[in-house]
């Protein structure tokens, strides 16, 4: 026997990627009786009835929260204020609401306190995605076997807890709790400095005049192309992070930006002992993450799409 | 009729990853008669025979470069002015001697201007290769539809030069002719500063206190593990880069630095126009790249291992 679904109707705030990717992998494993959404880009409710992920697409958010159990909100960061105001007079009470934003402590001013003491406010972040946008670009197995992270506050109802829990580990993520504001440091130095360093040396290349856009593009494979990957991802959700998690980035940055003017210094007095030892040490910690499973062995990402012959 | 080997002789000075996939494309596409090869190391030298990728593995780089009509010196720049040294007594005349280093304008000082004037030296750079080291890392495709630059002097012996042109394109590879001083300044932004940066990151986020080492490693999906894998490189074969491309490194390392400090400077202001703007911009780069065959579309490098459901 199927189990029952754990909520009756999700309700998908924004159903770009993530949203998405959410509404086929619940659809997937069973875990909700219908899905609704909102978006605020007729052209993506309309491609979202198209795949068929969705049983109905507002352009209000409040029409699609209204009886809903569970409200997951999949929008930029900086919507979010906005999106508590239209949604906090339909959300039925006892009914949950989560998100999936890039930086947690920030959600409990924008969201969480304008919403009914009646409702469970638990914040989410599926540490997963890609560098598509939109719903065209979602899929199911987008969460299998990614860590997703939830910032519960202190007084959280257990129950509700538990059961958003249960669904994202039937989604396929490993769920882990921490607390908000640890979240934002450890994200900044794991995924919000990589992206800013990665725009920033996409752009520094865009501008050079001594070397033409094309010779850029043509010899990227050298190692350039890594950065483009990232630096290729939602452009609004972006700026949102960084106007959000101003405090733990520049933290961050102002550390990476200390080492690398000792590595520019290693470099102008030719000191190549500085540079072979910390070459050596960042090795290891590839190795660690592929043991870790967070990353696949195959050299150069397998872009070469067959195994190395001898 | 299968074509006759370009070249009687191929000696390759270093048979790690670069060295042991020219032995195996040479060998799949036919074009040399024998391939023997020098290294320092005897354990590596072990391994390329027991591979049975060489027909045979001397320590000294004279026994190899001795009656070869064709050398190619495939090991960190660094070493290059004792193997001019071992080998210019060695070479046969009318022979060509090339290399495959990442640098090429100072190849000609520490190897060409060593080597006697009946000897064709002609300096070449495979943009190509992984994250792995080693004779057991190669493998025959590892050039298959990747540039090959030749950095010729103006005063190169036209037939030798079209000789090792034929040999490239055989081996798989698209072959261009660039100045050796502007090869060096395209590579410092394509390859030599985004390998600064990846070290220089991995460098920080493994120095931190406030978020343990596990928590980078658990999380990198995020972003960090993109930088990981060129951050993995050959410490010994990177040092000498930045060592030998001091001048060009720091031209583009300071231009990569006002852009970071800019963009700092708009997340402490809050100036989310500014950020938006600079990250549409960078998108497009990374189509343009995929546009050009230089990158695989497949969302996340492929990670996923299949493409994404509807």
């Amino acid at each position: 026997m199927a189990d029952a679904p754990l909520y009756q109707r999700l309700a998908l705030i924004g159903i770009g990627l993530i949203g998405s990717s959410i509404a086929r992998a619940a659809k997937k494993h069973g875990l909700v009786g219908e899905i609704v959404c909102a978006d605020a880009s007729a052209a993506v409710r309309a491609k979202a009835l198209e795949l068929g992920i969705v049983a109905a697409a507002h352009a209000d958010a409040a029409a699609a929260a209204n009886g809903a159990d569970l409200v997951i909100v999949c929008t930029p960061l900086g919507t979010y204020p906005a999106i508590a105001e239209a949604i906090a007079g339909a959300v039925q009470p006892g009914a949950t609401v989560s998100d999936v934003g890039s930086c947690k402590a920030g959600v409990f001013r924008d969201l969480g306190n304008a919403l009914p003491k009646s409702v469970h406010f638990i914040p989410g972040h599926p540490v997963a995605g890609t560098e598509n946008s939109g719903p065209e670009s979602g899929f199911a197995e987008l969460f299998d076997n990614k860590w997703f992270i939830l910032t519960p506050a202190a007084d959280v109802d257990a129950a509700a807890l538990e059961k958003l829990k249960t669904f994202w580990g039937r989604m396929g993520s490993k769920v882990e709790l921490m607390d908000a504001q640890h979240h934002d440091l450890v994200l900044a130095i794991t995924s919000h400095v990589p992206h800013l360093i990665a725009y920033n040396i996409v752009a520094t290349a865009d501008d050079l005049q001594t070397v033409t856009k094309s010779e850029v593009i043509k010899y990227s494979a050298g190692g350039f192309r890594d950065f483009t990957r990232i630096a290729a991802s939602d452009p609004t959700m972006w700026r949102d992070v960084f106007l959000n998690n101003k405090d733990a980035v520049l933290e961050m940055l102002g550390r990476f930006n200390e080492d690398l003017a000792a590595l520019q210094r290693a470099i102008r007095w030719g000191d190549g002992d500085a540079l072979f030892n910390l070459f050596t040490r960042t090795r290891a910690i590839r190795r660690q993450i592929i043991d870790a499973g967070q990353e696949v062995s195959t050299p150069d990402f397998g872009r070469h799409g067959k195994p190395p012959s001898t």
